[in-house]
C-alpha cells in the first residue's frame, strides 16, 4: 500500500508494478443523482423513479458518467500521485457491470499494471493501471484502464 | 444524416455501418468548469486560474470528465437513439487530445462502426460507433469508441 496522503510530487520511478492504492468511500444520493442527470445526462432512469420503472434497470439508477467523475473524485482525494496533476492520455475498456442506486457506497481500487518511459521525452512517462469502482458489498460496478501521463525524475516537475 | 430528433424507440436494425450524427454545440463556461471541479475533480488546473498557470497546462481547462459528460449531454439531446435510452455496455480507447478553455464551444460527431446481434439473447444488439468531440475549429478534443446495448425488432421494447 502506498502512502497516497504526501503532499510530494510523485514520478514514474516511485511507483512499482502490483501496487495497489485503495481510496475511501463516497454515499450516493438520490439528489446527486437526480442533479447530475439533469445537467449531463438528462434520461428518464436517472430523473424519477416512475420513469426509470418503464425502463430496462426497472429503478431509479446513477449515470454511468456520474461514476465515472466519482471515481475520479475519489482518486484525487486519496492523492494517487501526490502533488502531480492526475492527467489521462488514455482510457481503455471501460466496462458497466451494474448500475449505482441511492444510498450505495463507493470505493475505488488500484492496481499498477505498467510503466513506461516516453521515447520521445525523457522527462515524461506512463502510468497504466486497473481502476476498479465497488460498492460495500465489493462488487464491481465499473471496471477501466488507464494510462496517466506523469514526469520522471530526469527533470524537474 | 439521421432524423435524431424522432421520439420513436430505434432498434439495431435502424442503423447501418457509416450512418453520421452531428449534434448541437454547447459552449462551456468558467463557471460550469470550475463547478463540476469543485465536485468531481478538484485539481489547482480546473479551479483557479493562478493554480492553473503552475501546472503543465498554463491555464484553466475544463476536466477531462466533464467534457465527456457534456459530450454525453448532446448525444442525449440529439435523441442518438430516439426514445431508446442511451446505455453504455462497453467505452474503448478514450483518449485525450485537446483541453476544453472557458468560452470555447462543444459539438460532437458520430459514426456508426459495427452492428452485432447479441448470440445469447436476440432481443438485444449491440452498436459499436467513434464519438468524437470537436471545438468550434473543428479541432478534435476527445475521441473515443462506444458499444451500445439497444433492443433487436424480435422483440417488443
Amino acid at each position: 500500500m502506498q502512502d497516497t496522503q504526501t503532499n510530494a510530487p510523485r514520478h514514474l520511478e516511485d511507483f512499482r508494478i502490483g501496487d495497489v492504492i485503495e481510496t475511501a468511500s463516497v454515499t450516493v444520493t438520490r439528489e446527486m443523482i437526480v442533479a447530475f442527470a439533469r445537467e449531463y445526462d438528462p434520461q428518464p432512469m436517472h430523473l424519477d423513479e416512475s420513469a426509470a420503472r418503464q425502463t430496462v434497470f426497472g429503478e431509479l439508477v446513477g449515470s454511468g458518467w456520474q461514476t465515472l467523475a466519482l471515481t475520479m473524485r475519489l482518486l484525487v482525494d486519496a492523492r494517487l500521485l501526490g502533488s502531480t496533476p492526475i492527467v489521462g492520455a488514455e482510457f481503455k475498456e471501460m466496462r458497466f457491470h451494474a448500475p449505482v442506486r441511492p444510498g450505495d457506497s463507493l470505493h475505488a481500487r488500484v492496481e499498477v499494471t505498467g510503466l513506461r518511459a516516453s521515447r520521445s521525452r525523457p522527462e515524461r512517462g506512463f502510468l497504466d493501471m486497473t481502476v476498479t469502482t465497488l460498492n460495500a458489498d465489493g462488487a464491481p460496478l465499473i471496471t477501466q484502464h488507464w494510462s496517466l501521463v506523469l514526469p520522471t525524475r530526469t527533470a524537474p516537475v
